[in-house]
């Protein structure tokens, strides 16, 4: 085989553009590269290793003769078009929310659980962007120590909401520099009824409310994190609680996690010991240098940064942490990505 | 008596400025106001009550036939005048963290722990902005259900870190959006060796940075808290953590707070009762009409806001909060006048 017949879904978005800049910088053979978007983005202009390449309407028909499918056009286009494209044989890596909690469907972050990929059906989900940072960082833990209870919040980019909240803010943030109101129309949820403004402000709703008062957003955090840590092990529940807040960062989500281990003995030496193994994380944790993790810095890069690692003096077994990776990367495009060198790796396609 | 004289000590700073307008706001009696700064603001001129008032250098002179000391001009300030002044007979409220751990001195948001005032010495001091606006909303509920643990991630205004700070941070941002480098010389922490932009950034580090690896801040949070709750009260100690970010924005720090408290029966609705009791707390919690605290939406208001109440589902008896504050007001030159207007009405001046 010379090369595999890849379309990326939702070329023309924030993490349309990163998966095809990861896809170009990957060491997956491409033969052919589709990219696919709506009507209204149909036509547009793309580089691809430098080679243009025209945007196409995503149809049924788009996927004949296609390997490998990278979507990130939104849950309701996954769910529309995944099950065409593996009807026609492809394997689909989907960023959205769409199949990320069906039982047959693998979700994975290739550092954690890679083996979950041998039993894929043809769709693999990638998980949430805020998930994704805060598991490649717990999963060395619990593996070495258990892991009882994880409490996070988050402190979430504006780009996690697309580049149109992303330049609204930027807007906003203008605004208030020329002494103007700030004005919202996105922000912090595309499609709910009221809008407040992000810059120079926080907002604690990301995605829609669930009967129990938790967004979305963490009730994915709960469950996705749960899915991937309990993976064909047979071990004991996870508690998981999650605070998500929209912040007017642009690229690269901040975790604050608190970490109950089952090993009381666990110690911060153990666990940046842990960590500094773990493939994909890199640990940014001198109080001395001021060294610690920070959007601005983890911005355009592959890994995850974990820092302010403490023990709880009170409760023995118990620690905190501080997360930063770029939401778009290893939260979207680059694990996308991963996972599908992993496939051709693995002889998964 | 027809009236106090009243000392300003850090008159010109951002806190300074709001500490004369809540005073005149105030039901204190002010025969004649005194406004006290470094010699660098001498002959500086503001307004009380629409009076012009020239600032004078403070000097160990500045306190003679003084009643109320009000200061705010930094730790170093207070611990060298405060004596002096109690010495010749003022009563000095500190929002500085020169002398908040001492035994002798009470430590005091008026809605929790008034009575304290009666065994002050000359010295009450004001908390930290970030342990007021938490303290104030876990009061009722450590009265109601008892408190085991408090774990806390702030999101702090850089309002907190002062006016040369705030502008700064102002000044970052319209670099970033004229697409020039953001430059840094005080963020995050005035007087450390190592400085970066806070513009649409995240700074895990406020105040500095102690063996065990937490910040002051950090630190101040988890004493603090303790000192106020469990003043004379005969109870079992309360577990907390702190984990302390510098985000951008102006003013109002973001709290998300999680606690276990001691009744296994306590629920939301029963938390939601007691925070509605308390005065000085707002609850703003309705996920249907997407109402949450913001601190765009606090900012100017002397009350404490607290919403995004949930029950962690799988852990019973403890909950979720989001508590946001004007860190200015309610965490600085409110609470302080708030205790003066208390020590007039109590007769402790």
């Amino acid at each position: 085989m010379n090369g595999y017949n890849v379309a990326i879904l939702g070329a023309t978005g924030a993490v349309g553009s990163r998966l095809i800049s990861q896809l170009a910088q990957s060491n997956i053979p491409v033969k052919n590269l589709k990219l696919l978007a709506s009507a209204r983005s149909a036509g547009k202009v793309l580089k691809f290793k430098n080679e243009p390449l025209t945007v196409e309407e995503t149809t049924p028909d788009s996927f004949k003769n296609v390997d490998l499918v990278l979507a990130s056009a939104g849950g309701n286009v996954s769910q529309k078009f995944l099950p065409i494209a593996v009807q026609s044989g492809a394997v689909c890596v989907d960023n959205t929310s769409a199949f990320r909690m069906d039982p047959d469907v693998p979700l994975v972050i290739p550092e954690v659980n890679r083996e979950a990929l041998k039993r894929h059906h043809g769709i693999i989900a990638n998980p949430n962007c805020s998930t994704i940072q805060m598991v490649i960082a717990l999963a060395p833990i619990y593996h070495a120590f258990g892991l009882k209870q994880v409490i996070v919040s988050t402190y979430q980019a504006v780009s996690g909401a697309g580049q149109a909240a992303w330049n609204e803010m930027l807007h906003q943030a203008q605004q208030r520099l020329n002494n103007e109101a700030m004005t919202a129309k996105i922000t912090p949820v595309k499609g709910e009824p009221h809008h407040y403004p992000l810059a120079f402000n926080l907002l604690p709703q990301i995605d829609v409310f669930e009967d129990n008062g938790y967004t979305h957003e963490e009730w994915k955090m709960i469950h996705e994190t749960k899915k991937i840590l309990l993976d064909d092990m047979d071990s004991p529940d996870i508690k998981v609680t999650a605070t998500c807040v929209r912040v007017p960062v642009e690229l690269g989500h901040g975790e604050s996690v608190y970490i109950e281990v089952a090993d009381k003995k666990a110690t911060v030496a153990g666990l940046r010991q842990q960590l500094t193994r773990m493939p994909g994380i890199i640990v940014q944790d001198d109080p001395a240098e001021q060294l610690y993790p920070q959007p601005l810095t983890a911005a355009g890069k592959r890994e995850t940064f974990v820092g302010r690692l403490r023990a709880d003096e009170e409760n023995p077994g118990a620690f905190n942490l501080w997360i930063v990776s770029d939401n778009l990367l290893k939260g979207a495009a680059w694990n996308t990505v991963e996972i599908a060198e992993c496939l051709v790796e693995d002889g998964l396609i």
